[in-house]
C-alpha cells in the first residue's frame, strides 16, 4: 500500500480497494498454476513414468500438495479477503470480482479450518486404503480390505465434521457433496434419484418385455489397435478438440481407466484400446472429449482466477455425458460417422447398417458393474452409491454390512445377482481413495444434460440434421456460450436455472430416454 | 529443538547436534524432489505437450523456480547452517555429513547473494535472447540477436560480480565456471587446453594426410524409423539401462536435441531418428545413456542429500562421452554389434564387414557444427568457444566482434571457412540461454574419460575382450565402484585424483586417440 497517497479521500480508498483485491488475484493465480502442475506430474505417473519411479513421484505429489495447501492458507490471503469484504466501498467490486472474492473465501476457510496433520494422515492412510484395496480386489476379500477402510471412513467423517461447521450444511454427507457440487444436499438428491429411478426402471422393463432386441455381437469384431487410434483422431476431429495441428492444445494417450487432465491450453484425456471392444475407446473419447472441450473453453478471459475454474463435477459430467450419449449414441451421428468408420476399418463392417449399430450401442442390459453400464442402467448403479454413501455418512449402515447392503440394492434395482464382491462393493476406486459424495455427480450429470438437451432443441431446432452432417460445431458453440463461459461464475443450481429456465429435474432426461428407447425397441 | 532435555550435558549437545543435521537434511530433501518435478515438467515441455501450452508452461516453470530459490534461501537452513557449523562437535560429523554441510553452505550463499530481481530478471531476458537467437538464426542475422544477447550478458556478469566475491574466484569468468565445474579456473582450463589442442590438431593432420579414407556412404543408407527404435532398445539393454521392463527406471522418447534428465529411480533420455542418418541415433542414445546410467546409480544409499548429485558436468560428459566414443566407437564394440545390428536391419547391412563399419563411424573430418563433429575434431569446437567466453567476460571481446573472432578461429583450428552466422556463431542455443562456463565441461569430459580409460586398462586387462562378447557389465560394475558411487562426495579435481591417481591432464585422452586413429588410418 502507497502510504504517500494525497489525492481525495474516496480516491484514495477505491485505490486501496483496487489494489487489495489486485494482490489478492495476484495470489490466486499461484494455484492453478500449482494445481496444473500437479495435473501434468499426475497424468506422467498414469501415462509415461518408468515403474520405478513411483517412490520418487509420490515424493514430488507429496510435496506438490504440500505447497498447495501452504499457498492457499496464506494468512495474507486471510487478511486481504477480510480487507475487502470489510471496505466501506465492496459494493462497487462487479459480479464477477463478487463471485471471485467469494470462492477464494470459501476455500480459504475451507483449508484453514482442516488441520495439516488430518490433511497428510488421509493423504497416507488413502495410499494404504487404495494399496489395500488392490489386493482385497484381486483376491475377492472384503474382510481384508475392512480394517483399511474403515481408517479411512472415520478420517473422512473426522473431515466432514469439521467442514460441516465451516459451511454449515445439515449433515456429514453435506459437507462432502459441497466439495463436488457446491451447494447440493443428500435431500435434494434423494428426491431427484427417486424420481430418476421410478422412470429409468420403467423405461428398463420396456426395453427388457420388448420382442426387438439389438445384436451387440458386432461389438465384438476384431479392430487392429492402430485402427482403434485413427478412429480416436477421427472423433477428436469430429468434436474440434485439437490433438493433431501446430496449435493443438491437447492430446490423447492410453491408461487402463480413461481419463481427463488439464487447464485450458493444455488439456489431455486417455483412453484404453481392446481389439474386441472398439466401441469401448470409440465412446470413451467421446466421454473424456465431452469433459476435455470443456476444460479448453470455459472463459479464458478468467484464467487463473477462481471464476475461471468449471463449475461442478456434476456440470463436468453433464458435458461428456452429452458428447458420448446424447450425440454419439444417437442415430443421427451414426448416420454420419458409420461411413467414416467403414472407411477407417476397411471391409470389418462393410455388412453392418445404421441401424444395427444403433442399436448395438444403446443395448439396456442390467449389469453388475458400473462402467461398463449403458445408458439407461447407469444412473441406477450410482443411485445405489448414493444411497449407501448417505446412509454410511448417517451411520445407518455400517461398513462390515456394505456387501450385503450392495447385493441386496443390486438385486432390487438391477435384478442382478453379485457372486462376490470383487464384482461387488469393491468394483469402485473411489472408497478406497476417500471420494465420498462425488459418486452423485455422475447421475445429476445425466439429469442436467437432459435439461441442456431441451434448450438446445429449442434454440438449434435442426441440430440433429448438423450431426448427420458431421457437424457439431453449432451445438460446440451453444454449449460454449451457454455453459461453458460461465465457467464457475455460479453455483450449479443457479446455472442449471439460467440454462434452461428451472431447477434441476429429472422430466427432460427421462423423455429423452422414452422418446430414444421407445423408437429404438418398439415399445 | 527440545527445551526439557534434562540428560547430561555432552550428550544434551551432541543430541541437538544430530537434531540440527537431521532438521538440515530434512529441508535439504525438499530440492530434490523439486528439482525432479521441474525436471518432469520440463521434459513433458519437450516431448509430450500440446504446442498450444508453451505459455501456461512457463508459468509452471517460473512458478517452480521461485519456490526452488525460496525453498533454497529459507532463513532456517542459514541457521541450522551456522549452528552446525559452531557446534562444539562439530568434528564428531563424518566426511559425508561435513560434505553435506559444506554443499549446503556453498549453495545457500551463492543463492541468497543473489537479489530475486536479478534472478527474475534473468530468467526472463533468457527467455526472449532464446526466442531471438531463433529468429535471428533462421534468418541468418547476427545483428538482429545481438542487442539481447547483449542485455543478456550484461546480466550475467552482474551476477558473475556478486558470485565472483562469495567464491572469491580471481575473475568474473571463473565465478561462473565453478557453477558447472567446481573449483575449476579458466587459468587452469587454458594450460590443459594448450596441450589438448596441439595433440588433437597433430592426430588431424595424420587422419587428412592419410591414404587410407573411411567410407562413410554406408552410414547414410535408409533405416526405417521403427528398426531405429529397436537398435535404441538393443544398445538401452547393452548398457543395462532398463526402458524395457516391469521395473524400468528409464524411458526413450524423441527430441530434435538428446537429452537425458531425471533423478535416480526416473531417468529418461531422448533422441532423434533421421531415416538417412541411422548413426546419428546410434550414437545418441549411447551418449545420453551414459547420462543415465550414471544418474541412475549415484549413490543411493545418498538419495535426497546434497552428496547425493552427480559431482560436476565435466563428470557426467565424461561418462557420456566414455560410452559413447571409448566403447561405442571401439572396434570390439562393432564386432559384438555389427551382427545385431544386421540382424535387426534385414539385409541393409549385409555387405558391411566390421573394419569398414568402425571406420565409418571413426572418420575425422573437420567441420563447422560441434554437435555433427567427430571425437577428435570435437574438443577443438569446444575450445573455441571456452577460448571466446573467457576473453568475452574478461573485456578482450566485444559482443559485436563475436562473428569475426569466430570465423577466424574456425579457420585458424580447424580450417573451415564459416559461410554465415547461423553455421557460425548463433548455431548453440547455449550463450542465448546464459550457459557461460558450461562448454569447456564438454572437452573436460573427454580429458576425464581417457583418464579413466588408463585406469580400466590396469584394472580389467581383458576390459576390450568383454566388449566384444556384448558384456558391459563389468565396466559398469567398475564405473559404479570407482566413479557413480562417490557420487558429490568430492570436488571434481579431488575425484579425478582419487580415480586416476593424478591431476587432470589430457595425455591419456590424447594417447588413446593416437593409438586408435594411426591404427584406423594407418600413419
Amino acid at each position: 500500500m502507497n502510504g504517500t497517497f494525497t489525492t481525495i479521500s474516496v480516491v484514495e480508498t477505491m485505490e486501496k480497494l483496487a489494489l487489495s483485491y489486485n494482490k489478492l488475484m495476484e495470489k490466486a493465480k499461484a494455484i492453478p498454476i500449482l494445481e496444473s502442475t500437479e495435473s501434468i506430474i499426475h497424468w506422467d505417473m498414469e501415462t509415461k513414468m518408468p515403474p520405478k519411479g513411483i517412490k520418487l513421484r509420490s515424493e514430488q505429489l507429496a510435496m506438490l500438495s504440500r505447497i498447495e495447501h501452504k499457498t492457499i492458507t496464506d494468512s495474507e490471503i486471510g487478511a486481504l479477503i477480510e480487507r475487502i469484504e470489510n471496505h466501506k466501498d465492496y459494493d462497487t467490486l462487479d459480479q464477477i470480482q463478487k463471485r471471485n472474492l467469494y470462492l477464494m473465501r470459501k476455500r480459504y476457510n475451507e483449508e484453514t479450518k482442516l488441520p495439516e496433520e488430518l490433511v497428510v494422515e488421509t493423504a497416507r492412510q488413502q495410499a494404504i486404503t487404495v494399496d489395500t484395496w488392490k489386493k482385497a480386489k484381486a483376491s475377492k476379500d472384503f474382510p481384508m480390505f475392512k480394517p483399511e477402510l474403515e481408517k479411512l471412513i472415520n478420517l473422512k467423517k473426522k473431515a466432514a465434521d469439521i467442514l460441516m461447521k465451516v459451511k454449515h450444511t445439515a449433515t456429514l454427507y453435506d459437507a462432502l457433496i459441497d466439495i463436488y457440487e457446491p451447494k447440493m444436499t443428500a435431500e435434494a438428491i434423494t428426491r431427484i434419484f427417486n424420481e430418476l429411478k421410478k422412470g429409468l426402471v420403467s423405461v428398463i422393463e420396456k426395453c427388457q418385455a420388448a420382442k426387438k432386441q439389438p445384436d451387440a455381437s458386432i461389438l465384438q469384431r476384431n479392430v487392429p489397435i492402430n485402427i482403434q487410434r485413427r478412429i480416436s483422431n477421427s472423433l477428436a476431429r469430429f468434436i474440434e478438440y485439437d490433438v493433431e495441428s501446430e496449435k493443438a492444445g491437447g492430446r490423447i494417450d492410453e491408461t487402463e481407466h480413461p481419463f481427463t487432465t488439464g487447464y485450458y491450453d493444455d488439456v489431455r484425456i486417455t483412453t484404453h484400446y481392446y481389439e474386441k471392444k472398439f466401441a469401448s475407446s470409440l465412446f470413451s473419447v467421446l466421454h473424456e472429449g465431452g469433459h476435455a472441450i470443456y476444460d479448453q473453453i470455459l472463459n479464458p478471459k478468467w484464467i487463473y482466477q477462481p471464476v475461471g475454474e468449471s463449475c461442478s463435477l456434476g456440470f463436468h459430467e453433464s458435458q461428456s455425458r452429452f458428447v458420448e450419449n446424447i450425440v454419439g449414441r444417437s442415430r443421427e451421428f451414426w448416420v454420419y460417422y458409420l461411413p467414416k468408420l467403414k472407411e477407417l476399418t476397411g471391409n470389418i463392417f462393410s455388412d453392418v447398417d445404421v441401424d444395427t449399430i444403433v442399436f448395438a450401442v444403446n443395448q439396456v442390459k442390467p449389469s453388475k458393474i458400473r462402467i461398463e453400464a449403458d445408458e439407461v442402467t447407469y444412473s441406477l448403479h450410482v443411485i445405489i452409491r448414493f444411497e449407501i454413501e448417505r446412509d454410511l455418512m448417517a451411520d445407518k449402515i455400517e461398513i462390515a454390512e456394505l456387501p450385503e447392503v450392495w447385493n441386496q440394492k443390486y438385486e432390487d434395482y438391477l435384478g442382478v445377482d453379485i457372486q462376490n464382491d470383487s464384482e461387488g462393493v469393491m468394483q469402485d476406486t473411489h472408497w478406497a481413495s476417500g471420494y465420498y459424495g462425488y459418486f452423485p455427480t455422475y447421475a445429476l450429470g445425466n439429469i442436467y444434460s437432459g435439461q441442456i438437451l431441451a434448450q438446445i432443441r429449442k434454440d438449434i431446432p435442426n441440430w440433429k440434421k448438423q450431426i448427420t452432417k458431421g457437424n457439431f460445431h453449432n451445438i460446440k458453440q451453444w454449449l460454449t456460450k451457454n455453459v461453458y463461459r460461465h465457467a464457475n461464475l455460479y453455483d450449479p443450481a443457479d446455472l442449471i436455472e439460467k440454462i434452461a429456465g428451472e431447477h434441476i429435474n429429472a422430466r427432460h432426461f427421462l423423455e429423452y430416454l422414452n422418446e430414444k428407447y421407445s423408437r429404438l425397441y418398439g415399445f
